[in-house]
């Protein structure tokens, strides 16, 4: 039987999104002679009118190598909680009857969605709402549950270990403290593997609130040893642990620190007013989610979009494919969402890291 | 006659400053036979105890494709307005006098000072006070006169090229304006360049003050044809023109444009409140000068170092070495300081951004 | 108690080696206070007049980011049969127990041994004879058993991935056969992944001897489509099956495909010949093995020198530090050598290339 | 006047070529509302049935980090000596006549060819025949009189260079000896501009013929100094100065050096057999003409195009644009062809490497 497969790319953009589409279209066209259409814009694509376009090898040449989603992508389009303004009011209405709808009238037999928790999430309820779906894990901050890594989180760090790497001759040179503050919201892995790869000397995580002391500790210590410089870490959502002394905060009363710029501008103030040394901050920012893919992150996505299509092949939906040691598996969509991957406190690499020396600010 | 010959950078650090002390080395003594010492931290090496090292061979080995400066450098030693604390009082005080006497206390016969225009100014008041004294130029900004290009620029252009190479595919994924800021406080070399290189589509220059409708209608344009993202480069210095409606300041009255997180921020907001589009704010920051050099940084720096003994070779001091076509040349220092090399609004680089479209905010 | 530990890495140079004796040294020093030397040239320095030195953290300082060995390596150390010369005559003799004799009077307490296949063998015969003996895993070409990966091997395939990215749009703009000769003499790992990841059209592995009918049916339904050009990877150790019609090969009669420069040289001349297309061939050769270690070889080179400095607190010898999914592990040495971790023709990483329309030359 | 204007590019492909078709759209499309036309294939795209395509803004989107051409290119286009073969038998044929025919009937007002010396005297003989020619300069060995530098050059210096960083590691680790084989035919620029910049010990140039015993006596004085590895850079087209002791000629007699795999094969085998130490070679090839162009390239192929664009709204033809220091001019395309630019023996360049101790065979 000849099948209609769609796809879309949920959720903030990741390299490696390009290599599952291109995977996806090349399996179910050169094994299953399938026809394949991509939703644009994800879930967005299919509310009111569907903007879609017929995806074939051609229309996939080229794109391995590049970063991003040819199919473009939203963060606002949750279809159980879309937007929607009517007379002057803006409300937030269920509109995945209308997704379910519009995904029938493509003549499409299943869907495939990549993308993040909350994609998932909407893949879940569309699945039992009658949608055929298989679901693909994406997630730059490696913070999804039942798949050991994803694609993205490689090439993010590559880029801070390259960052760090220039960071350090700068630091070296001037005597400086430079506090990078990167990706990780809930999970700090981005922060502690890029931090063990760049050579770090504290790394702040989401998973340990910190003492300011025992940062403190490590920058003077160093100093003692001959190293006048030191690299801090922090991932965007690392935080103090409570009751320390903070000369900003007392400075500036109720302000949060989200209104004095970031924990990293944080952390570099307070090094810098308590321990009186010269201190830079680096926000490195969106430049950790673009560019080239990594190879492992081009394999990792090709073989999740060729598993996809397998799934839907097998017609086990629902499912959504990861990662397990070298095996690519398939699990059940409800286990990979609603908890988190995190960074064990007490695990064997945040022990590597103290193992060497650095700070995990405890 | 065996010469001791002294160098020291000054200033920020800058990919290629390693090269220029490793050709200094090898060059003084595979063809000379000379003795090289290295300063630390700059002119503060030579205030109060000195601080310096034998330079041998040994001593520079491996150090080409590493950035930064073995040597160190200091922003704040000026001798000729150098802080001292007395009686708990700060004040800044000439220690030029010093600096010489410790320097003949050294025995050495010429210093070479790499640095920007800073640098290039003690080291012509230096000269006059009997220091025999050669000039290298070092500015990443790109912004010295009677040079056509120093080392470092060409790497830092690399790095903005490859993070706008990164940001494009983000930006297109989520149909976003993406700003960037950049360095460059009083010349906008590395925005106009980088933004050549890298596919930018509006470019502010700190010499061409911009109008924010000019950058509106730009990206306003693109939309018209489809382009639902646009990247915006802005220099660090770039400065609205006067008179302009301007919904951020008007917001919290006399906040100057600091105060709001630099020109990139500014720029991002009226984009964001008077456009309505999802922007999205990079600050490139330090990244922009660590790191391995690029080989014509490298290239250029040996042979100023080369260039910059030739010159010691032949006593002829007060002079800077400089680059002119293809040509290693030297030039007075006085030549070299106190006007800056800037983007010519009217000239060809200008112009060839406009001729592909890009708009300079006029 | 305080120990002293000794470090020595054999074979082939790896990126990541660096990185576990800077993990080594600086956990056993930090963590328990130990003595580390480094016994420089692998084995070699172990043989004659022992070659040594110390470390301590300052000795490892800034080469995590480093390539190749700072202790070297030796290709020729095989104390089991190790090359003699006497009386003008060279024969190769067991010298095994002058190692172990050296190793003693060092005053060591173990030795940990980073190597392949052949070191870990003489990892094994020594601890056999009495030498507390702790085996690290290296292996570019990632044929070795018992850990799912080695460091230096992700560095290999990132090497690749950007030369085919490169040779790409030389072949697209050429219309062209492009043949990239890869490293894998055994095992065709480098290839395959490097293939996916640079989007290769043909793949051939030392695990699949290749039809070169296969090969040619491959370029030729790219040509029927519109694809004037085609990538092809080869790993060195590829060989034709048995049996087939070779042009070359009986021009120039009973030569061997050494003789004709590699099997690279061979596909592109019976490319050239029976299909009269242009092609050219590149030999990547050492590129592969050098540079700085990607992020993944660092962090993975780190946490082996750890587990290994954790084995010999634990007294555990004759151990090899692996990786088994997201875990560091330690199996017994002799089960790691002794067979080769080859490619499974009829795995998924096979069956994923050949989803994606690659040929593997059957 | 709305004009039609067409572009081809044409010999060996190299980085940046895609920048000045990209540029030459935009800004005749942009400043003039020109109509651009695309030749595909180089000159052969003008033979027989013309092959072309319209070239707007869409057609070049996204093409400006892209290697090689879009349009394609051949080496085998020259319209003065085409391969024609009739009656079973070819033969070289002037087929200039037959171009400007098809040239006129696409209703083009203007060509501009994109190429190296062969390109641009074809571009002079059909300027001669009447068709309005703008040239600009192509050749990625920088051999090219009339402009200070073409792009494609500097993306090469950076491969090579990124190829030493990474040989350097391996060759230290094995203390061997490390060949590198790379382009330049007649002119040493790559092998020299990358020699110094990746730290090379050694550079074999074409102008240069060069001495095995200055080769053997600069590994040795290395060897002395106890660093047991070199790096030696050889063109391609280097060659050894007559009445040498060979030992791999006198070995196979009348065997030319082509016969021996190449001139860095020679020299590896020389210096194994003379020397006793152990040496490899890598032959960098066509990785070296691909990838992704460097800034400095990308900005030098759009001012260029620009420039072209600018020349024809002029009608000023037979002109070639071209560098000259920081500035963008043009000449006669006669001027620029039938001599090389060549590295200077006694020039700046070379003396900068021998004043850093590099060998240059003499």
């Amino acid at each position: 039987m000849k099948r209609t497969i769609a796809i879309l790319t949920g959720g903030g953009d990741c390299p490696g999104l390009n290599a599952v589409i291109r995977a996806v279209v090349r399996s179910a066209v050169l094994q299953h002679d399938w026809r394949v259409i991509g939703i644009e814009d994800g879930f967005d694509g299919l509310v009111g009118t569907p903007r879609w376009r017929e995806l074939d090898p051609a229309a996939v040449r080229g794109i391995l190598p590049r970063g991003g989603t040819i199919l473009g992508t939203s963060n606002r389009g949750n279809p159980l909680a879309y937007p929607v303004t009517k007379d002057g009011e803006s409300r937030l209405v269920d509109v995945s009857d209308e997704v379910v709808e519009n995904f029938h009238a493509l003549g499409a037999d299943a869907l495939i969605a990549v993308g993040g928790d909350g994609t998932l999430k909407i893949a879940r309820t569309l699945q039992d709402k009658g949608m055929p779906m298989v679901g693909i894990p994406k997630t730059i901050d490696n913070d999804l549950r039942c798949t050991d890594v994803t694609f993205g989180y490689n090439t993010a760090v590559g880029v801070v270990t390259e960052a760090l790497d220039r960071l350090h001759t700068t630091a070296e040179s001037h005597h400086r403290v430079m506090v990078v503050e990167v990706m990780g919201r809930d999970a700090g892995w981005i922060a502690l593997e890029s931090g063990l790869a760049g050579s770090a000397d504290v790394i702040l995580l989401p998973e340990i609130p910190f003492q300011l002391d025992a940062v403190f500790g490590s920058i003077q210590r160093r100093r003692e040893h001959g190293s006048r410089f030191s690299i801090i870490v922090v991932s965007e959502g690392a935080f103090p642990a409570e009751g320390q002394k903070v000369v900003q905060l007392s400075a500036e009363a109720n302000l949060g620190v989200e209104r004095l710029g970031g924990i990293g501008q944080f952390v570099a103030g307070e090094i810098s007013q308590q321990l009186g040394i010269e201190t830079r901050v680096v926000v490195l920012g969106h430049v950790q989610r673009g560019g080239t893919p990594s190879p492992f992150d081009r394999i990792l996505g090709s073989r999740f979009g060729i598993r996809a299509v397998d799934l839907i092949a097998a017609e086990k939906y629902g499912r959504m494919v990861a990662l397990r040691g070298r095996q690519v598996v398939d699990v059940e969509i409800s286990d990979a969402v609603d908890s988190l991957n995190l960074v064990d406190p007490d695990g064997e690499l945040a022990g590597a890291a103290e193992a060497l020396g650095i700070c995990l600010g405890r």
